[in-house]
């Protein structure tokens, strides 16, 4: 890849030389953490990891999970009338661990730390800021995720659930959160907000409790999965059904699914990222079309598949196969309000709204945001919108979101 | 999916309501074939398939196929002195069936009869057009297509290739079309022209041959595989491997990994086209997030993944495994020219260039296009071009094709 290929992919995608600059500091932050803003003066004290128990819960299909335990945790503190409490709602590989360190032992804090702490957009001199595990949490195997899902002890029989859970939504999340709201005795909250994933989880809480909800911030998101989402998300979960390991969810126990596994993180990588992205990591790898083994071994590959194997195979370890296609199909389920059309979700949302989708997103496309803004300015209620600009796509709203620190700042302050 | 969030969609592409109507029109064309213009007077007569055969052919990576037999076909007359030939080279799923038909019972004609036929912009009046099946083609079980590749018998042990197969590049298919033109005495082309994988071809031949090379048209093309697209690639290859029934390439005679073949084809079906068309098949099949089977059943999945299912389901029946697994690494391993650097491939060009890549691709963006022509342009080679609009996205390369009707009728005019 050179020099006047990797202008010519800038200029196809109009960015300026100035946030290739940027770009390639992000990209260096993605690959060796991200922790460098933790390590000055506005960082959080270490961070406790807490579990919320909910004895029987109701799921949005009408099933019952008994013994839910969820792990969550907390930056700054409830004011008196407890009326500070910001929900940060994660994203599809992602936990409650949005901020901060749990020790000096960690090598990167919370993947929103640059936007979470004293002084920051989400000033926690000022706000009590949550966040929980999701149901089903892909992250089963690391210590610090407390979830409930496929993987979890069925009390009533004593084995995993496998794929005898109940498939869960959006709501389901939603409510799980609200449980721990309820236990903290917190009615109502200042705003909720989160990438992704946790972008339909925002937009959720506003539609299905909208007194409880005066201002949504939707980074990277979309307010129902359509077609074309739906079919997209489906190709995660396809390696993992066709990895005879997997056995119908059965493997509990077992060596699992793990190549399955491995190919669905290699695509949300690869989804994820941005050819900019890719090619700038194929320089640094000299990557070449004409690579030698691959001409010579059909068995073989070219470095990049090796590289994006290896880390997506090191990431596995951490994560569950069912628990994925739970998330996914949580995904694929989700309509604003859990109406019978998303505009009439919108119809429910009492709050302002930020939308920050990223400029180069490949998995949920600007369109998701703008659609979603428009219709809500239809509907005469209070919307703004930014693009996060940058060649890490739909991980902007991520690793990229100290971008658009101020714009939240500013949201937050009225 | 509302009209309102169409109207969103198409916005967020930038594209206009005129480009909706003629893109709806497409869709029902692909779907239902795109033989309309067959019917008309411009028609070809019925086209015969016939097979070249090549006793011992030479690969690029130093190995022996022996016994080599492809299937071609050919519009129009050779002049006298054999210089209006027109070399067509297919895409992925391709094969040398670019137009007319083979007989009153085919449902459609071949995938560019919309600008190759009598009076058409590649006009059989004047050009004698041919196009040749690709070693180790997709569809190996279409009794249309004549290919060698994995699932051949290799001479020396009786038995199917499977993996041992070699490794083929685009040279090889190059050099296998010049066998070819070889034995009907064409010694030089008036043009090459083809779209995806076909302008790999292309691109290849006009660097590797300059001299036989005078005209290029490169259709939704690439001058080499950069990183990302070696990673997209391999998306295809992953679910065939993960497919216990694939048995390391070793399954002929015995059932073959239908679900992984049919998962890479669901794969290349959705990167090939766009969210506008997903959401307007969406439509047409109703889909909501909330379907009743996959909110009750993790085994369940939506119906537009059913779809995509069928008809992938469907389209693999004539096709082999192994040979995507070749054919993906062919393109894996494409650098034009086969020089140690696309740069370098293309300073050997002598033709003049017309580039046509699709606005709205997602598998080959306009990107490598553009680099590939303003490469062109700095070497002071002559090259134009022009982007294909419309909602199929990577698609319009083959069934958008039309659309640039004048502008390579007018390429080919002098």
């Amino acid at each position: 890849m050179s020099l006047s290929s990797i202008k010519n992919v800038l200029k196809a995608y109009h960015r300026s030389q100035q946030q290739k600059a940027l770009t390639m500091s992000l990209c260096f932050c993605l690959l060796f953490s991200c922790n460098a803003i933790s390590k000055q003066e506005n960082t959080l004290p270490y961070v406790d990891k807490k579990t919320h128990h909910i004895p029987v819960f109701d799921t949005f299909n009408g099933k019952q999970i008994k013994n839910v335990n969820l792990g969550w945790e907390s930056y700054g503190e409830l004011n008196a009338d407890k009326s500070n409490a910001i929900l940060i709602t994660h994203y599809f590989t992602g936990n409650s661990h949005a901020a901060g360190k749990y020790s000096s032992d960690d090598a990167a804090a919370g993947y929103w730390d640059s936007i979470i702490g004293p002084g920051k957009a989400i000033d926690t001199n000022r706000f009590f800021v949550l966040s929980m595990d999701s149901f089903a949490n892909l992250s089963v195997h690391d210590p610090m995720v407390v979830t409930t899902g496929p993987a979890s002890i069925n009390p009533e029989t004593g084995k995993p659930y496998g794929l005898s859970f109940p498939v869960i939504t959006m709501r389901d999340m939603v409510n799980a959160q609200k449980s721990l709201l309820d236990s903290l005795g917190i009615d109502s909250l200042y705003a909720v907000a989160g990438p992704s994933m946790g972008s339909m989880q925002a937009i959720e809480w506003a539609s299905a409790y909208p007194d409880k909800v005066p201002r949504l911030i939707s980074v990277i998101g979309s307010s129902f999965s359509d077609a074309w989402t739906t079919a997209a998300l489906e190709q995660w979960s396809i390696p993992i059904r066709l990895d005879p390991k997997w056995n119908n969810g059965d493997y509990y126990g077992k060596e699992g699914p793990k190549a399955g596994l491995t190919a669905a993180l290699m695509f949300i990588t690869q989804v994820a990222l941005t050819p900019e992205y890719f090619n700038n990591t194929g320089k640094s790898l000299n990557h070449s079309p004409l690579e030698l083994a691959p001409l010579q071994d059909i068995h073989a590959s070219h470095k990049i598949n090796q590289w994006l194997l290896e880390r997506a195979s090191s990431r596995s370890e951490k994560m569950d196969a069912n628990s994925l296609l739970y998330l996914v199909r949580a995904c694929q389920l989700f309509m604003a309000g859990q109406q019978s059309s998303w505009q009439d979700g919108l119809r429910n949302i009492k709050a302002k709204t930020l939308f920050l989708p990223a400029t180069q997103d490949l998995l949920l496309m600007p369109y998701h945001a703008h659609d979603t803004h428009q219709q809500l300015k239809t509907l005469k209620k209070q919307s703004e919108l930014s693009e996060i600009p940058g060649a890490l796509g739909h991980l902007e709203g991520v690793i990229g979101i100290q971008k658009h620190a101020e714009t939240i700042a500013e949201f937050l302050s009225n």
